[in-house]
């Protein structure tokens, strides 16, 4: 009966030349393979989240050009099929996220939004407004309907629901229950500053069949051919079957979180045109994982490695930081520290008159990590990636303008028991362990001052994120969580400490969002409060 | 026929205790003096905006029982006294942003707010549902009727509308035009991170007539009579005459601008326990405003300065710099550079082979008066005021982790000509000028390399600020502006350096709002964009 074509594709925001002829390569490729109709993701020609750009009537209008350009072009790289896009809209009665279907040179707006995204870090209500319902239309004798985003049809009165969504990854969430009717999911992949997008777009027919699911956080074009179920009264419309060859698995979790870590460094490398990236290594455990997801998402060619040894450095640490980057073959190169270490001290001695520096020198230390990093990058363009996680951000236990200068926190949102887990996951790849194993044992340490220890200062990390979890992902009070049997002073302690870290939060880099409760733009919390939670 | 007391009210955000004390307070202070019923302003319970925290139950539990405990201690400590207070309120149909009358331990909801606030960087909406518009009550023989926030009444139902109000100060912006109907209005005072409150609180009856007006950003309590015009008809709801002896004058617009940033700082400082503020010196103009802010806010021994020459200070700029410390006898002590750019020039150089560091180096410079700045802060606790301005912001002439590195960006949302203007403003005020004409007349330079002045890589201040300034509030395309007449390599130049300095913006340091687009809260730009803006 038909044959449809899947673009899932990963738009540059803003890239509106690009982004035409990405969705015109789509559909040719779609036309010789005898599809009739493509379908593209939610704001694929302008990308997705465009954020405030969407306030500016300069990028709306052309964002107009680009689709009266799309429309002329297809019809003549592409006569006869029909593409659907997914488009801001700007109407007198308001902004829509909005689809239109291209045909011959035509275009002809079928869908409106109508469940705006609140709940992403991006507020859809901000700049637009919500749609009608879309109605259902005959398309090749089958009754359509167009919805950008998940939206309910009733299923007596749609034979194929076509979705052109982008919903954020959230890492660990279960697969939603298919709805009813037969339905084709194209979904955005790829990344855009803090959101990864994971594609696996998918189609099912109205038995709940799954007939195609496209991989995770790639580009990739799908195809669906449509048939007629056989044994049907005629003059009706028809019961349909959708088939395909392309059924990508469903990824556990670890492995779709650790893809999503890889094609959101990736993307953003890419889309910014960094020539490579700089990360600080110290012989622990999260810089050790970042260092494996840089090399996977960039190749190590495009990895450099700097060790910055001071005199609490561990000889074991240098010896794990050395023989990772060795393994992977990136450049390494070790630049100690003790000598701004003297310097600072000699030029602040006068005003601090020879008071124990204690933790402004710790910080000091951090701080001056900090400024050979930018430097390297600054004398390179490379982009210096963080290596903080998110029980660290959560607690502060880190360095403004040390640990946390850079670019990107790869690790922003992933809490320091999972990165150990993690870590176990990629040594467990193909390929030999790069995570030497003494960094998976030891204790971890800041090595800061003499024999130090993260655990001088904080509860185990596997209590310490139990905590954190409770009271950020699932919004309970430090009370519920003393009373669902966490320690009260590991709870007041943490709760406290997460309070009082915001500052430090407000100007972390920006980083990958994998949770519902990031501390990027999900989080909006006043760092002057005096608020005294009850214990 | 009735006294009302307007408390103009700061609270600290989350400090329940501290606001149900604030507000007995002004309620015992208004019972001595004769009132009957006293005013607070919007979410005067809990601060405002609370943002996240109004998604905690808990919190929303503790502004529960606060409200509770007011209630019940007015009843003992003002009896008789009716106040009405503004507070979260947690109903089974939603959040709203309320207001209660309390009276003699009973508490009555009179207000839901109608227009969320969604304009100010922090968006209600995200919080509140909208409730609907307030009914006219008796109140003492009058038709009286409440609002949370500015709504439009019929002023033919209600003889006396009450308004409780937490207006953002947004500076140069008219007094609107006085809206139909006698009407009390009692706004929040102060400041709370970005945002400044301004107070201002007034009355005035149907005819227009002030009857009232408290001063700008601080605390006060206002009284207003209500006597019967006279020659009445009996019978009828009496005609308001509304009368009070406190009149604060309007303040002009860089008086207004200057008071405000006087009240963020010293209310941020105030409310997060800062000992006091450190900044570094440069001689330039930035910091000398800066510094009179401080001293003007905190008092000069609560202000330490810091110089931090380079070998390409001009001795024009130590002069400056020592002759403004000495003017207001802060602490001022100097700190030169030299010794750390040798040294991280030594450890850099096996990595860069003998490379010229260039911007690398300048760069270096103002990293390392951060490290100082923040280890002075580190030992003693004191908050590090950044002082770059708007247009820096704006075009990311600015060192991140370097200038950019503090916990508070005074001029964050004042273009660099606004700058001039205040300092001669403050030039003007009685006690002496503090700022040396020469740094209100020499070229304005970052002193990072020898002969260096902003010019060489920008436009003239004028020009890039009229050219941000029509992009950012007025939303103007770059083709716009040039067509208004600016040139067009300035504004293609600006433009590019304004989309590509987002990065920087992301991690700046916390600063006060003083406009409808500023960098902090309102800003939600993508750090990845493509987008070629049509010139």
């Amino acid at each position: 009966m038909m044959r449809i074509a899947v673009a899932q594709l990963d738009p540059v925001l803003g890239d509106f030349p690009g982004n035409v002829e990405r969705i015109l390569a789509a559909a040719q490729a779609a036309q010789v393979q005898g599809a009739q109709l493509l379908i593209t993701p939610e704001l694929a020609l302008c990308g997705n989240p465009p954020l405030d750009y969407l306030r500016r009537l300069d990028f709306l209008q052309a964002s107009e050009n680009a689709l009266a350009d799309l429309t002329a072009r297809a019809a003549q790289r592409v006569p006869g099929l029909r593409i659907l896009v997914g488009h801001p809209e700007k109407s007198t009665a308001g902004l829509y996220n909005a689809a239109s279907l291209l045909q011959s040179g035509k275009m002809q707006r079928v869908a409106r939004k109508t469940r705006l995204n609140t709940a992403s870090g991006y507020d859809e209500s901000r700049y637009f407004s919500a749609g009608l319902p879309a109605q259902p239309f005959i398309m090749d004798g089958l009754r359509c309907v167009v919805s950008v985003g998940e939206e309910a049809i009733d299923p007596s009165q749609v034979d194929l629901q076509l979705v052109l969504n982008a919903a954020p990854f959230v890492m660990d969430q279960a697969a939603p229950p298919l709805p009813a009717g037969a339905r084709i999911v194209c979904n955005l992949a790829g990344a855009q500053d803090e959101w990864a997008f994971s594609g696996a777009s998918l189609a099912h027919d109205a038995h709940g069949q799954m007939a195609l699911r496209l991989p995770e956080f790639c580009e990739a074009l799908g195809f669906i051919d449509l048939t007629q179920e056989p044994l049907q009264p005629p003059g009706e419309f028809p019961r349909l079957r959708l088939s395909s060859t392309q059924k990508s698995p469903v990824l556990d979790a670890d492995v779709a979180l650790y893809q999503a870590l890889v094609a959101g460094l990736a993307g953003y490398v890419r889309k910014n045109n960094f020539p490579g990236v700089l990360l600080g290594l110290s012989g622990g455990m999260d810089s050790a994982l970042v260092l494996c997801i840089a090399v996977d998402a960039l190749g190590a060619e495009r990895v450099q490695t700097v060790m910055m040894p001071s005199p609490y450095t561990a000889q074991m640490s240098l010896d794990d930081a050395r023989a990772m980057a060795r393994h992977f073959g990136c450049r390494y190169d070790e630049i100690p520290i003790v000598p701004a270490m003297q310097t600072f001290k000699d030029m602040l001695d006068p005003l601090l008159s020879g008071l124990p520096l204690g933790l402004t020198e710790e910080n000091l230390q951090s701080r001056f990590r900090g400024n050979l990093l930018m430097a390297l990058s600054n004398q390179s363009g490379k982009l210096v990636l963080t290596t903080g996680n998110k029980s660290e951000t959560a607690v502060g236990y880190c360095t403004l303008y040390g640990d946390t200068a850079g670019g990107f926190a790869v690790l922003k949102d992933v809490y320091k028991t999972r990165v150990y887990q993690l870590g176990r996951y990629r040594n467990s790849q193909p390929g030999g362990a790069p995570i030497p194993e003494n960094i998976l044992t030891r204790a971890p340490s800041a090595e800061l001052r003499p024999d130090q220890t993260d655990q001088d200062s904080l509860p185990d990390y596997a209590v310490l994120d139990a905590i954190a979890y409770a009271y950020l992902e699932k919004g309970r009070s430090a009370r519920q969580i003393i009373a669902d049997g966490q320690p009260q002073e590991a709870v007041r302690r943490i709760v406290q400490l997460l309070r009082g870290a915001q500052y430090k939060r407000a100007q972390g880099p920006l980083g990958l969002r994998l949770s519902a409760q990031s501390f990027g733009s999900d989080w909006h919390y006043p760092l002057t409060q005096r608020y005294a939670e009850a214990f």
